[in-house]
């Protein structure tokens, strides 16, 4: 199969009704380029997570979301299925040591690193996960792992293999199937100890401040200090590979001085992550990975509400409603002062309609990202690229794919 | 206000297409009671799991559905809301040495005892829950412990608290809260000893087998005789209040020779448990909780699913559509060759039509339940009824409740 792929590049405009957020606008009026087809097809989008982004992370964060990419297209182009190389893109985000997840992630309230991470894949919907895992450097191939095991059928005695582990098990589970322990002391980075311990310090000052008599004082101090900091900066992936199949991950160190054995999204099936090859009721392929609170994500389910909303025609307003209905507004959330978190999507489908060539059938991508928090770090690249483009803040560039076959 | 309630019961046939399910049908026609009016409302159903019920448990199991019944009503009588009298339900499920919950839970691999449970409440829409927890006796009091203090708001320093804890970490922050370990010598007991001596010796017949000219012959054997045992007996309950507020629980040894820090649906969200007050887009409250293989039940989110499928206009065909579309044909369960869940479920609404007396407004509660295992033990209680009444194996009493308010 030989497929080319054009990238169009659009500047969105934001949303008035949905400050900081932004998504792709496709229309059928967009430029495309005149690129020569090509042999080999698929897509990549990362994000280093939703929050506050320094400018000192910014820098770092846009050059681990191009080596993300980078190696997520090395697997593609080597014939690799959307799942490997998602997992690939999931790595090098979680061995860099500015992201809050693998190396350098957040610190606990003991003082140690758990982390979360999942991943799922569009073509069997099978699903891999982890929570509060200590001392593997890359929690996503332990989720990957699980997967891959479960997909094999039964173990012994017809028991029905596992999809989620978590805390001790899940380490051992990992070290049994040839995943190599991480000492504690490698997990952690200068970075990671000095922020524990100036949150530390922080939740000190706070509770002196918690008297019977102001309580409220210390709640709405403190959430302005913690809450836009750097706690909120999940990784994630997802990808379409050249027979059109996605996958999906999500890789989390956690909020900052979370409650040891707490876990947030990123291990939570529907939540942290999504993907769903088109089937008989979804005429679109869908990708999802989310970032931001934990909490927040999982009691309205991002991950999947995302990818429901994208089956209607317009993929730009489904987004937008989604973030705004099922997140911003929704009535699970009605008790929290901000929500935040972010998603970054794909979709695909079959479409003969406005294809650049009348000659081949094409599969058009499109993907989008929107974010509630001040800003989100995307990365993207399609196996065509000789190199990733990458986005911080609040400004953007998003596109629309086009794969094309003989 | 006055409330009183109507019992009506039926004796459903079995759908031709969905083998060992059993629901109630609701119809305009159905026979009421002439019972007068009394004080107190609500309503409680409770299960002890979908599984096979050998005839020396299926008598205990009916037993302690009683007593969780009657213990629900009278926090209902007390004056309680449904989360209180939920929670009161399972801990009495959860004490019973017979059920796969708290104390007498199955044996993991390493012959411990790891609990999840999970609890929800249809008003706030807040949600608490315990994961591959040990060492204590009602981890749903955890989990509604964990419920109640994220209802409180933010932790110091504007910490967003945990809805999620696992492992030691969730034994740790338990103890902190109040709630007293309890030793694993007395979480176990002598049938849930026994029964890991047994499975220990399947496995280890299993494992012989296991060589690499014949590995189906070990799978499929040790399926027939692993999966219809006595793995799969989750408690759970769904309880609506005077007040129309609904809410769920639910409680899990998870399945016999898990993996340690195996997490299963009874700790995962919109998988184990499900309640939603009526609001402006959904006309019905809804409580559902589940029962049977875990990864079955997350894969297919059945607990919410099934909420979703409630707010039709004919609950029955609702829930039978759910199960037989959402569950046993369910693409993301294709490769499974048995899908093994039941669902206990509840809805209500403000109904004028057809009340028994047209001087009073009602509140029509439907109660239903279905399972694709070979038996589901169910117990069931109004809090006008003297005692409860419950059902085992594949022939169940369903009904409808009226409420009325002057």
């Amino acid at each position: 199969m030989e497929d080319l792929i054009t990238c169009v590049e659009e500047q969105p405009q934001p949303p008035s009704s949905l400050p900081n957020s932004w998504t792709n606008q496709h229309s059928d009026s967009a430029q495309r380029t005149d690129e020569e087809p090509k042999a080999v097809g698929g897509f990549v989008l990362v994000h280093a997570g939703a929050g506050y982004h320094s400018e000192s992370k910014a820098k770092e964060y846009k050059h681990v979301c191009k080596r993300a990419c980078q190696r997520a297209v090395e697997r593609l182009r080597a014939g690799a299925l959307a799942m490997e190389a998602v997992a690939a893109a999931l790595v090098e985000l979680e061995d860099s040591p500015f992201t809050n997840a693998g190396m350098g992630s957040n610190l606990n309230l003991s003082g140690e690193i758990e982390c979360d991470a999942s991943i799922m894949d569009g073509k069997s919907l099978h699903y891999g996960s982890v929570g509060a895992i200590r001392g593997i450097k890359n929690p996503v191939l332990v989720a990957h792992r699980l997967l891959s095991e479960a997909q094999k059928g039964k173990l012994s005695a017809g028991r029905i293999p596992p999809c989620f582990l978590v805390g001790r098990g899940a380490h051992d589970w990992a070290v049994a199937h040839g995943i190599p322990p991480c000492p504690a002391e490698k997990m952690a980075t200068k970075f990671s100890l000095s922020a524990y311990k100036r949150n530390k310090r922080k939740m000190e000052i706070a509770e002196k401040m918690d008297t019977p008599e102001n309580p409220m004082k210390r709640r709405r101090q403190s959430s302005e200090t913690e809450n836009g900091s750097e706690c909120l900066d999940t990784v994630g992936a997802i990808v379409v590979d050249q027979e059109g199949n996605v996958a999906s991950a999500v890789s989390s160190g956690g909020l900052a001085m979370k409650h040891p054995g707490r876990v947030g999204q990123a291990a939570h099936y529907g939540c942290g992550c999504w993907a769903q090859n088109s089937c008989n009721s979804n005429p679109y392929s869908t990708a999802v990975s989310t970032s931001g609170c934990g909490e927040h994500l999982i009691r309205t389910m991002l991950a999947r509400e995302c990818s429901v909303a994208l089956q209607a025609e317009d993929a730009h307003q489904a987004l937008l409603d989604a973030m705004q209905n099922q997140f911003i507004s929704s009535p699970f959330l009605a008790s929290e002062d901000r929500v935040l978190g972010g998603v970054i999507v794909l979709r695909c489908c079959r479409c003969e309609e406005d294809p650049p060539s009348q000659d081949l059938q094409a599969s058009l991508v499109e993907f989008l990202w929107s974010h509630s928090t001040e800003s989100m770090c995307v990365g993207y690249m399609s196996a065509q690229d000789s190199r990733a483009k990458v986005t911080s803040g609040r400004l953007g560039a998003c596109g629309v794919c086009w794969f094309f076959e003989p």
